[in-house]
């Protein structure tokens, strides 16, 4: 029993189930077995080349187990007990950290807070060393499913922070850009935040009709309308208060720029793999108090326990954006349909 | 005495010294007698026609002046009393203004609260009209000289704002990138601020010397050195906390980025008139935590009376940021002058 | 057409309705033709003498109705136009308003910014005079009854910013302390927030009844169980993370401050009538890093049009508040009503 | 060698030099061998006994000294390395250190990240365990002294927090009340956070002179006027924007709120030992928008870093505070100076 499965990025295009040794837990590490996991977007970038790990590497950062063998010096969890962890799980303890920008790990190297499956073997596997455990374990509460809290380690923790980023006041009106799982999420977010009016944005009506579940008002096709033309409409010409970008190019990053008023707020949640342009005709000379954030999704155990009590007290239904189960087995499978969006794809279950 | 000179854009590259009549003064207006105005550098986007402003208006928006009249409607002043009013004169009725932007007064119109030599007559004048005066005039503290708070109206507020959009919080290191009237006033909020290093940006030694008055720590001429790897080689490769932009180049704007730690802030006060960039290797493919706040001028008499006080209290002294004086009547030789930084101008006192 | 009936105030016991001249308008004034008012908690303060106003002034602070009149200088409306106004209705020109708290208008006077039914003549009348109407005047959106409105002025807006300064964040857990009109607007804010458990507090059923209607999770009556003991148990002995005073009595006061989190915030909104007292056995000694804030009603046509706006998205509906409807010939006799809380009362329409 | 000197807690009114065994190095601590610390206020109330500790405790929680050894988690530091920590050492990895509270440490029991000298063995002795070492040991930059940097662990720390909870914006009047180190640093904090007028209140002159040095513009002595009518007469009678309680006496916390101005924020350090009043006279019965917030003193390694970068570069020098300095041997005889303020004395550096 001390070898598992593990999906293991071999070079762009390729990767494979193996065999690897389970890991040796250290005093302040955890060994997760998987219960269940998912496929994320990122998954794809790594998978294609586009964002670089190392050779042999275990993909996978969205951990829901139980667990297996604690270490030494981790304390008020015990073996057995149902858990999840971040997506980024920071050691608390570092400069970034006290700093306030806990996902910024690691001597303030950008986004070194993010270690399954980037810069330690990931979770799409049988078993997962969780490092700094004590800061990262959340107990799972009875009667939340699995697939309940498959969303809390990434996406609703990316999505809400997108809402959370975005300045959102009681009566603001909000755009949201792309409703794939980090915008949908992002809607849900907005809503929560008190947005009064949310505008959601993709080019799937299948998409758009799930963005009205999660508390949009309003639903815009961009295959079939000016987007940037029908929000300025829709506010009287003045703008959104906030634009929240959720997909990662430079066109919907310069939309979400062009629908907001003079004080706005644009917080983007895209990974970008393109320069990005800031033209001064939709952002008056400089001078028109604009604020742009970015984000990392948030991680640690307070996170998670908050973003459960949201689904435990029925705020937030994400369930039904897992559309579809694997087995671990299978997983090359699940990444070729969540790949090419197939059959309606939102979020993949995956159990090993 | 019912005319005044002025002084009026007529065509790019052309400004001349004209009568005008004195305005008649509503209910809620002030007439001021201006006995100090000075010359902005927008101004000089004016003159070259870089930024547009209707045939025949009068230029200038910094005045320091006596109560000649007051509106019928406005209280709690005295004709003849000492005022400032700031650059930017918000209603605070409106919209944007209760929302909280109130330079981005009138009906969400970028930059709508500046009025003065946009598009009202200005104060290089003999006379200027206030609106809103009940909002707008600020009583000048005995003891002040005109040349002592002529920097309140726009200069200080605008490059302390940059400091007050910066994040700034005890013990950090921040960059400020030009060291002109803004961003000396820049470097001198910054330390107001409680940053406890900062390092001052210009390719003039005269400024350089300059900032180091007004409370910078270290000095980088970019003309001698890469500032780039300079700042990151000061901070041990970590980053500056913040940076504030305060030229207004799409190069100063990207190194401002380039300096700048995960979870940091850029503080941008620049005029921009080309496309700004932002490089995603500098930017975390989005997932740095970064905040980027754009700023224009606060104006009002509680913003004014802040800076008096500042002043007042020898906080802060901006007064040998005033290297020239000259006549109303000279104001087109000032112009001169200005736009070609000869002399070690700074920033020159105009006396109609 | 220039006499108009009004309640006004006697003496401690009395008010009465009489005959009044209609106010002539000033040029920042509107006279509004009252279509609908309300009476307040505040309102039998007055009646009852415990809050002083002068003699003969008319009573209430809340107004819908018809603009029969603009000053000269208001623009932007017209006569004949539906609207509403702020019960707090600043001038948004002082040295308060500008430094952040309009409520607190008039030279820094504690609650200056009110001055419907308390410093001039108020609501409870056929037509009542707003002052500064530019910055108070809000347009009422077509399709609201007067009826789904008349919380704005007052009730919601109080009540939402109970929330708002209760530093909500997605997850938090959340006390109101009572259910009256206040106290179930403050449970709904807190709702809009991002609360995701919120616990309402009061010792009547059907108020506790409404409260579930308006976002609560969990109700708790003060005659049947000990409410702090009870809170505590359900937070693990953690407490909660916000906890919003709604009464203004010393016990609620000290019983929000008992269940509060170290870290926690008390926002309070009672008006006291008597001295408070914090217990150092609950305070951490002054350790504990906790905050209290108090507020004023916030006022102004934007704070009016985002009330407004969350009503007409159907994110709230507080018309099943208003339970009862009374002429304002019938005034008295409805102040009776209100004062002994009979019949399920919560707030009642006063029609002229 | 295993042996070491420790100032232990016997009884109220009595303390005594013991030896003790070193302590065990954990995986996550370390051992530091001190050689500076001080005494606290804090450690005269535990002396009296007003603030309860187990029999036998190492009293101190002020760490200068030296790495002896690592536990083998600890990385990143040399043994020989000279450090500093925190008076307050969190775990950082805690529900209540991940919600924004580090030093309510300890699910959620207030105050729990005050570990030295409260519920473990403190700094008044020749060695120091440093729990969670990672997250608190902060290394000395060269060029520092021990005298330089030993206000960093608690009292700069703390008094610093003060002004940092007080909402101090750019030409902000704060009164900071009672004037010992704590009231000194919070009167250095507020210059270094842009006060402009600063009032300092005290009653003893010596500690009014060292305030001026500190960076207070006024200094009242509270045997000389009513510091209440002082303060308002000062400010014109609109009161303070914010006043800083840093004794710890309910008189000194009602005179904090008898000159704030509406809207104005009460910070408050002390450590109270009887119950609190807010007077409704003082408090607009509730309706003033005021804020109350109380901390405890931050600690963590990069809150060091940051205090020690504020030393280092001159913003401000506290060692003129250090007027005395005693071996350990004689420590009990520099507690009975400091606990009768005799000799001018501000802090004692205790050498072991």
């Amino acid at each position: 029993m001390n070898m598992m499965k593990s999906l293991i990025f071999i070079e762009p295009g390729k990767i494979e189930i193996v065999e690897k040794r389970i890991p040796d837990v250290g005093p302040n590490d955890a060994l997760l077995k998987i219960t269940t996991t998912t496929i994320c977007g990122t998954d794809i970038h790594i998978y294609k080349g586009e964002y670089p790990v190392a050779k042999g590497l275990t993909i996978g950062h969205e951990p829901v187990g139980i667990i297996e063998k604690l270490g030494s010096a981790v304390q008020g969890y015990q073996e057995g007990q149902r858990v999840i962890a971040g997506a980024i799980c920071p050691s608390f303890s570092s400069y970034a950290c006290q700093d306030g920008f806990p996902s910024q790990d690691g001597g303030y190297k950008a986004t070194g807070g993010w270690r399954f499956g980037n810069i330690i073997d990931g979770t799409q596997a049988e078993y997962v060393l969780v490092p700094d455990a004590q800061a990262n374990l959340a107990p799972v509460p009875d009667g939340l499913t699995d697939e309940q809290v498959l969303m809390c380690p990434d996406i609703m923790s990316t999505g809400f922070k997108g809402a959370e980023n975005a300045n959102i006041n009681i009566g603001d009106i909000v755009a949201v850009f792309a409703q794939g799982p980090i915008g949908l999420c992002a809607t849900a977010g907005a809503r929560l935040k008190g947005a009064s009016t949310i505008i959601a944005i993709d080019g799937n009506n299948q998409r758009l009709a799930m963005a009205k579940k999660m508390g949009a008002d309003i639903t815009l096709n961009f295959n079939e309308v000016d987007v940037v033309d029908e929000v300025l409409k829709l506010t009287g010409g003045r703008g959104v208060d906030s634009s929240i970008e959720a997909l990662g190019l430079k066109t919907t990053f310069e939309q979400a720029l062009k629908v907001l008023k003079p004080g706005g707020t644009l917080s983007s949640l895209g990974v970008y793999s393109e320069d990005l342009t800031i033209p001064m005709a939709y952002f008056a000379s400089g001078l028109g108090d604009h604020t742009i954030r970015t984000a990392l999704c948030p991680g640690g155990k307070e996170r998670m326990r908050r973003l459960m009590n949201v689904i435990e007290t029925g705020r937030v239904d994400l369930s039904e954006m897992v559309t579809h189960t694997y087995a671990l087995d299978d997983i090359v499978e699940a990444y070729d349909l969540f790949m090419h969006q197939r059959d309606g794809v939102l979020k993949i279950a995956i159990k090993p």
